[in-house]
């Protein structure tokens, strides 16, 4: 095979109470890449999409993702990726995970799957280090395994799938800018112990929440005291949409990685869509630009298509 | 029925990296105790031990403890409790919390239960709040409920029974006093964030851990980078015994409660024993008293007898 095209899904990091730890993947948006297999070593890059992303390899997120993995192959190789990128870059809906993830996987394929899936998230981390500045896993190993993952280290890497039951997932991208180097700086440093006992108690109720399938666990779970304090501050009517989501059956949610995009997690698609028309109406009221989704936790991760 | 016995086991809370919301009950040691119905609103207490504790009932745990339950019942009626402990007071596996959960379970046993199991953590966690200074429901959860049980929110106190595989576990009890004041004031009250993450990420493992039944992920989890450090200098010999008891195959431990007893958990019944040897040769070489125990983690909690 010299070919292969793949969907790399959007993918929610910071699930609320697991900062740092779980995300999820959705089953849209995906971006569409196409990677072939080239007779020199070296990585080409073709943008087919508005962004205006590096086409240097050392400076694009999927580049950087495959030269890792080059680094790991003796023969006189390399590869070229088209991509047509749907999740906008900055989303904070795991845009650069999927560039990452889409690229190394579908690489993988061509090479009959010589690295195990804990190699390809290692390799799709250093893309995750070019676009943030710190090697972080919790939306690649979602993007790769699909599901929920909880990355229990990060050195030694150490991901886990988890169970879960069904969940609907709302998102809304407001069109502003938030830097995830400024999201990681504003937060601080230290933290009272005691919040630190209340933040593992919901995560372990969460995973615990998750596993069993009980909504009612997994909502009462839901609850960051630790960082959305902080970080919301940085997203427009973030406390109202989270409110007013709840009041419309969602089981809760909150910044999507670091923002600016709000999830919100329901039982049901349609309460899903109540929820899409709480953030709709909220954005309308101020006239601030935003993209919506309904969608599902997406169980595969990266598909071959 | 005018009477019943039980028998109360002893817990472990504070499950490494689980400080404040983990805890689960062990099939050894247990107290018995014998609870009957007066004609009288009051407590009278027996004790059939050495162990000297109170028999005025709001100075004893126990006595506490129904006394919390009498005031939610109209009728003119109190109860007498017989007890002989076994669980030593001060030695960090759930002592007050035996002769707390022991109490509510018979009581409510005689009132054909009435109240519901969350109702009797409730009350038993007056006990504790007698014992240490804190409403804490990390030792009452699971002896009340058997297993291992998450205490994700004290206020308001939500319980969650979990999961989790065969476990053999290995006590140690050295003869010093830690006072859970004691070990409760030289804790930080803040904490570094990194450390939090690397802590939740733990809690987030053990939980899935236990609930795949997957013990080596159990074991890769059971990691405290908080809590231990501080605590394992008031306990002689604690690094030492617990690298040895590692290298004889136990999945890990740590220290019980707020000490001074260290547990560790296996797989095998034939591991426990090796630990124990650990543990004894290390308490013997610096002469220092000790007790140990190899047993299992209790399902029941307290069972009538």
């Amino acid at each position: 095979m010299e070919k292969v095209s793949v969907l790399a899904p959007a993918t929610v990091a910071n699930m609320v109470c697991g900062f740092d730890i779980l995300g999820f993947a959705l089953e849209e948006p995906n971006d569409s890449m196409t990677v072939r297999i080239i007779k020199e070593r070296k990585i080409e890059i073709i943008n087919r999409d508005d962004f205006d992303l590096p086409t240097v390899a050392k400076k694009n997120v999927a580049g950087v993702a495959l030269l890792a993995m080059l680094e790991k192959i003796d023969e006189n190789i390399g590869f070229e990726i088209e991509t047509t990128k749907k999740i906008k870059p900055g989303s904070g809906i795991g845009s650069s995970a999927a560039s990452a993830a889409g690229a190394v996987v579908a690489a993988n394929h061509l090479l009959d799957k010589r690295f195990t899936e804990l190699d390809l998230i290692e390799f799709a981390m250093s893309g995750e280090e070019l676009a943030s500045g710190s090697k972080h896993a919790d939306n690649v190993a979602p993007c790769v395994l699909g599901g929920v993952t909880l990355v229990r280290s990060n050195d030694p890497l150490d991901v886990i799938k988890l169970d879960f039951p069904e969940l609907f997932v709302t998102i809304v991208h407001p069109q502003i800018e938030v830097k995830t180097s400024d999201a990681r700086e504003i937060l601080k440093q230290q933290i009272l112990l005691k919040n630190a006992i209340r933040q593992w108690g919901n995560i372990a109720g969460l995973v615990a929440g998750l596993m069993k399938k009980d909504y009612e666990l997994i909502s009462r779970s839901l609850e960051d005291r630790i960082i959305e304090p902080t970080r919301s501050i940085l997203i427009p009517k973030f406390d109202q949409i989270k409110t007013e989501s709840k009041q419309a059956g969602a089981l809760g949610g909150g910044i999507s990685g670091s923002g600016p995009s709000i999830f919100m997690l329901s039982q049901t698609e349609e309460t899903a869509q109540k929820v899409e028309g709480v953030m709709r109406q909220n954005y309308q009221n101020i006239e601030l630009d935003f993209n919506t989704y309904v969608t599902k936790i997406n169980s595969n991760g990266v598909t071959i298509v």
